[in-house]
């Protein structure tokens, strides 16, 4: 069994993670962190949901006794508190997987811009993998630290990558239109996540200036060895989980839409969960919602060389825990699918 | 024109008194005031849905200009600012409309039992008057202090004040199950509220001890000179807006659905905002959102002698800004539904 | 592995099952059946979800193929088919587990006077138990055909069952005032169901005339061998799934929260998926979506000696498709949980 | 007093359209007809919100009758109805206010291409002006038929209008990815509509294919006299009301976001009812719900060279009722905002 710990298990990144390996074969979770004020508390009446499930209490960050008792550690945190964690829980001989962007980013300089924070770990970049599994399981299994992916850029990259990699569109250009639950924000008490003002509405955020943008346009060109230009915009739709992007290029030249499905499953051949839609099919959101897939659709608008790509994940799983997992189960030599299915 | 000044005009029940006057042909409004952190903020710029209506400021709460410039001032306020504002602005000549709780109670020690709070003007209520208008229109009429009611003893009592008035029911008991929107808990970042927590969910709250109870008990009692026991149970559902209260009682001794569809004609014949379903119609919430109307249905459960009386507002309207308009149109003379229909 | 036929596999009861039985480590689902629409599609097609995961056609009902192939058929289907089904089924060797309520009463006048149907096998309902595991698992571990419970029943004779046992209310009296979510209606094309008509909005509807009131008094009659009678309040949320039923009764006499809790835990001591909450906590809907589990909670208010239980299910699945699975788990003498949690 | 009669008063837009007159001050509506299924209802029975306020009856369609007792009728009726009932109406002399495609195209072969409908009334297109005032108020005010225009067309109409009336756009070619609310399918028992589908998922149809597209397209090189290539996107998400446009095209050449929100402003300055936002504001979806406001934000990704254009409207308002209401204000010389703020 493998023994794993949750540093920021009170948090969605964090539930969602427990809900998912309660029902993995291979896994015990044997300690649970979070934030002072739940210190003692334990994690099933913080959820209740978890009643006769799982007690165990919200301890404070004791990174030794994390690496010592735990095999992997995820951290479920907010941006900057892995660059302060992981070292000594590395150094401690615990496999370590972050939620938050602190080791997405090869280049420490992008990660600055981005994010309000000095990078104190950059010697622990050159170690660190981006966990996205349909394109990096070979590295993500050799290393002992991976940079969980952003909820965006999964569904993104893994809709987008191969328009870049086969050279199918103009300019190497792209608008991602994205709509997002709310639990993307976390869980937080903000004005305007609260129900009188998120029910019934649409709300565009941060549009040609979210953090998220330069992580996608840097994966794409890694993965894909093209340039790749993104123009980004997220809206907040009502629903609580949940990421619907769509994706819109120009054709560089024509091709029929069954020969580009056909290229979308050729690239996906070997990964468990993504799933393309047939040609002429149109996804829902809600067929990926609780579960760890990705599902990409495609569709032409001849008439003006269009392709739109849709590309659907629940933010909480592929987007964040389930992908976690998923990674976990590479870098222990699991399945990729166990405990996700 | 009535000249209309609204302290409290950032929160939901400023913003919807503020959508309700603009539609109203008598009023002109002429001052807002919020909390400092709005200080100098136009209210178009917090509620984009009014640009172009109403650019007025948010300026910092001062009575003495209030008195000078408007003949009514709506309190929008957290309980325990009207006993702070009230008396200056009724000494300067304005009529004054508070939404909170500060003079409902006829005994202060009610209202300090069940609210936090130090009541400063005990004289001022006797010159209070509950501002129920199905009940009290005649006072209303002649007091410069309206105690706006409470949301849910709106909708209690003006559903349950018959079965009362006309002693058909067992111990002058019922039970109160109501289902309330999440506008009620005011334009707060709580953490219950955000959509992550309320989509998709249903939590009761202060089950038998909230303090809308009391409220209730003593209307009914006053309003009907019954004795009245009332057992409350709110909870939060996931909708913006609206009340549906259940109230349940056995009859004292039978009675046809019938009949008791016209003792509540009878009751509320000149009540231009009670409407009583016919025998056999039951209600839907959304039938009153956005309008002033308490809309009241009754069913019968013969074999257990109970009577079932649904009593829907919606709890911005009727049950905040709508019904302070209607005071507000008694004490100035005019038709109870001006600007409200 | 035990090799299951679902007959209605495209509905929401099949679906759900469907879901369920995917994560069960000793099923395997052989067989499906639906209405003739779908004769020939593939059951991911219909859900896409399930694309990867199952993609069986959807057959036309014929129930020699089934009971030869199936240890067991589930019959997912509307009031009035498992009597048409239910014989050959069994006769074949098949056990089966009914959704609707042809097998729920042990009279079959009852059953005629609620449900428009003639009903034709009355011989079967000697050997039907009710599938209500934490009062029938006994019974049920010896039948072959098992009647799954309603939601509503299930909520409401869970939460119930207790008080009438210790007789600890007056005139065996309770109100059952439930919200429901939507699909409790089934996966059909109708008016009040569409998003517009429902967002927002709250339905009471049957009040005091659902053809769940009867089961209930039935069910709690049997198994607490006490008289009960039942005003049923159901009431229609926006909202996807779940029930909570908010039952009130008078306490014939006074009793402490701690003492009304311990009597709960002691009657549910067996029960793996009912949940009592501590003296003092009140349940949110939430906890139990997804779930098998019931969750009680208690509150009393003693000024009007009115005992409240809280009571909440996923009507989906301990309503309907996750208590067909543990009575499954049951008839095949497999612990009540596996797969179900 | 304006005599106004309705048919199709029982679907959204017919509802939609007494709801705004009930508050017009020079309007009396008169007469109502819907589908035979509602003969003899009153129409506070179909949407008891109406109770106490209009109890006409529907009436069958009388053509005569209609046209002898009102001055301006609305076909809230679905496509091919008007180009039944619209000769014998004009003939009699009201005025007709159409919310189908009819008299939307001048081509006839074009709405025969996108509508499965013979056109038998050709000769009625040359009096038809395409209702949209902000660019036609001149030809409406002089015309007895008005095509009330398509809810997406006036959406994406006016956000994208001024980019090409000022070929500020490569290729004048845009991308509109719109977000509708589900009452755009009006008020039908459809199975993708019913809340257990559509609650918590978003749903991409008819993705560049929707008979919209045509329109937008026509319209705007109507109103600009400029080619135009629109590729269209349409979802659907769980909201009851209002779209989001969101209008994506690369710049001709660089232009500052202050210039642009001024050419807006411009090109916009006698409609009073399109606001335009302020350079770095971004809209919501809510602050345009229950009014006729259309809402245009914009914003620029420099490093693509993207104009990003949000145009926000009530579906059922602006883009149905309330542009009807606007119509005719304008059509019986009243002031275009009448009745509408």
């Amino acid at each position: 069994m493998i023994k794993v710990g949750i540093i920021g298990a009170t948090g969605y990144g964090g539930r969602e993670t427990i809900r998912i390996l309660l029902g993995h074969p291979q896994v015990r979770i044997v300690l649970l962190a979070a934030d002072p004020s739940f210190t003692g508390q334990r994690i099933d009446q913080v959820y209740p949901e978890f009643r006769s499930r799982i007690d165990l209490p919200c301890l404070d960050v004791d990174e030794a006794k994390f690496a010592k008792e735990c095999d992997v550690v995820f951290l479920a945190t907010p941006d900057g508190l892995a660059i302060k964690f992981a070292p000594a829980l590395l150094a401690g001989g615990a496999k370590v997987i972050d939620y938050a962007a602190d080791f997405r980013f090869q280049d420490v300089k992008l990660y600055e811009q981005h994010y309000p924070i000095k990078h104190t770990q950059p010697d622990l970049l050159k170690d660190a993998v981006y966990g996205l599994p349909e394109f990096n399981a070979h590295r993500i299994a050799q290393t002992s630290l991976v940079a969980n992916p952003g909820c965006f850029p999964t569904a993104v990259v893994l809709g987008a990558a191969p328009l870049f990699k086969n050279a199918l569109i103009e300019d190497n250009f792209i608008i991602a239109n994205c709509l997002t639950g709310a639990s993307g924000a976390g869980r937080k008490a903000l004005l305007p996540m609260i129900l009188p003002e998120l029910a019934a509405n649409v709300q565009p955020y941060k549009v040609a200036s979210h953090r998220h943008q330069p992580e996608m346009a840097e994966v794409l060109q890694a993965i894909t060895s093209s340039a790749a230009s993104v123009c980004f915009i997220p809206q907040l739709i009502p629903v609580e989980r949940g990421i619907i992007a769509t994706i819109t290029a120009r054709l560089a030249k024509p091709i029929s839409l069954e020969d580009l499905v056909d290229i979308y499953n050729g690239i996906y051949s070997q990964a468990p969960f993504v799933r393309i839609g047939a040609a002429g099919e149109l996804p829902e959101l809600k067929q990926v919602l609780g579960s760890n897939f990705c599902d990409i659709n495609l569709a032409l608008d001849n008439e003006s060389r269009t392709v739109i790509v849709f590309s659907c994940i629940d933010n909480l799983v592929k987007g964040l825990a389930g992908q976690a997992v998923q990674n976990m189960n590479i870098m222990f030599d699991l399945p990729q699918t166990t405990g996700l299915l």
